[in-house]
């Protein structure tokens, strides 16, 4: 049986260079679909395209408010390379474009080379001793997260002085991450900014780039969501996805707005 | 008298969404201008066609090898929006692409909204206790940079333990920092992991982006920059730019690789 992830990012090829997808609402914040879930659907159509089959740094425009249904996308071959590949995908809806994906590929098997950390995965309690939180959305359901306590104060009515959120998550049907599932997971969090200020508002996201370093192992990945500055209501969320052999296995950032109900 | 800057970014129209602009090599690596030059001069032909002139997260890939020499732009506008537009130049150089520049556009003068920080910027000694970097490559006679001691170690055959880099930067001829500079200011500094790892090898850069806070202050700009993670020979460059009033006016982050010579 196919888990929702890999249902849900089905692309079907309609002609040179054009595909399809039923962009569905499972994974939707109110009435709108993930940013990361369309990045994920429009990575599957790279994979398809690309020689190579992992992404190493993808980044999504989000220009227009998406919505659940019949997507078309077209792809373009920027260059095809031994080592990495790149190619561009646009996504339609009712014939305008929602989305503008660049993404360079590569064989995540292959890499070689020297390695040095300065910091380690988040140190994370045991698993129960984490909160696992469930928001009031339908991709909340999609999802088994695992927070600390300190990341869901905010979320309480409790905001504290961080906008930090950490914790564990994995698919709720129990599919293993891979390289093309770090591009939804890098948007799946709640933006930690709530963490600090409380559930103030909307957070649309302008743009999202995930840097993929390396196949996850099986099991809950290691999450760190954070946003440092927020400048006239523009933000950065960076992300570090580790895996549950404590491998770094992506980077995220994507600058987003917080906009405040009008009162 | 027009600054360097302003002389080798200049863009030409040439055609319905058709540019054309000398890359000169005064903003060269060795034989390749660098990245950030390429990114300035993309970025002024969006600020040239987009309704708002000011970058907001702009994203180069970087696909062929570029050089100095003639350089043609396609411009696609993708979004024309009252606060945000987008657009896309892709950049050739002999009839091949060379590199595809997604960028968001706003006005920011009229930015309005919250403001929270949890970090300030760089802690910098006075000007007169850095050290003035200059190394053999041509874009370093073009910046004025001005090390902090511990941020050059490396480059003098002293790695310490940080992949690190702080201090000042302002273009040599004192052309005063904007928007579009600090598209090619989050890229003109040496790569920080040469201070953890000393001077081994060649960085290119796969992917750039820069996001934009604000129009930066008259005077010297405060810069971090800083790699955590090299896994595999891939690694993050992340990037903080201050203006001389202590405001946050840029992140960058880059993908690159650490190449080694053969041995």
């Amino acid at each position: 049986m196919s888990s929702e992830f890999d249902t849900d990012t089905t692309v079907e090829r309609i002609g040179d260079n054009r595909w399809w997808a039923q962009i569905t609402p499972r994974w939707n914040i109110g009435e709108v679909p993930n940013g990361g879930y369309l990045l994920a659907t429009a990575g599957r159509v790279l994979a398809e395209t690309l020689p190579q089959p992992d992404p190493l740094s993808v980044t999504a425009h989000y220009i227009r408010r998406a919505e659940a249904g019949p997507t078309e996308f077209e792809f373009q071959a920027m260059r095809e390379g031994r080592n990495v590949s790149t190619g561009m995908v646009t996504m339609h809806q009712d014939g305008q474009e929602v989305a503008r994906i660049l993404g360079a590929y590569t064989d995540l098997a292959d890499r070689q080379g020297k390695t040095i950390m300065q910091n380690g995965p988040p140190e994370l309690p045991p698993l129960e001793e984490c909160v696992t939180g469930q928001m009031p959305i339908e991709i909340s359901k999609r999802f088994a997260f695992h927070f600390t306590q300190d990341s869901i104060q905010g979320f309480l009515g409790k905001p504290g002085d961080k906008a930090e959120i950490e914790g564990y998550v994995g698919f709720t049907d129990g599919r293993e991450p891979d390289s093309l599932a770090l591009l939804l997971i890098a948007d799946a969090c709640p933006p930690p900014i709530f963490n600090r200020v409380g559930i103030v508002g909307w957070v649309p996201t302008i743009e999202l780039t995930v840097h993929v370093r390396a196949r996850p192992a099986p099991g809950l990945l290691k999450c760190r969501f954070a946003t440092r500055y927020l400048t006239d209501g523009l933000m950065e969320e960076d992300g570090e996805i580790w895996d549950s052999e404590d491998k770094l296995v992506a980077l995220s950032r994507q600058m987003a707005t917080l906009r405040l109900p009008k009162t």
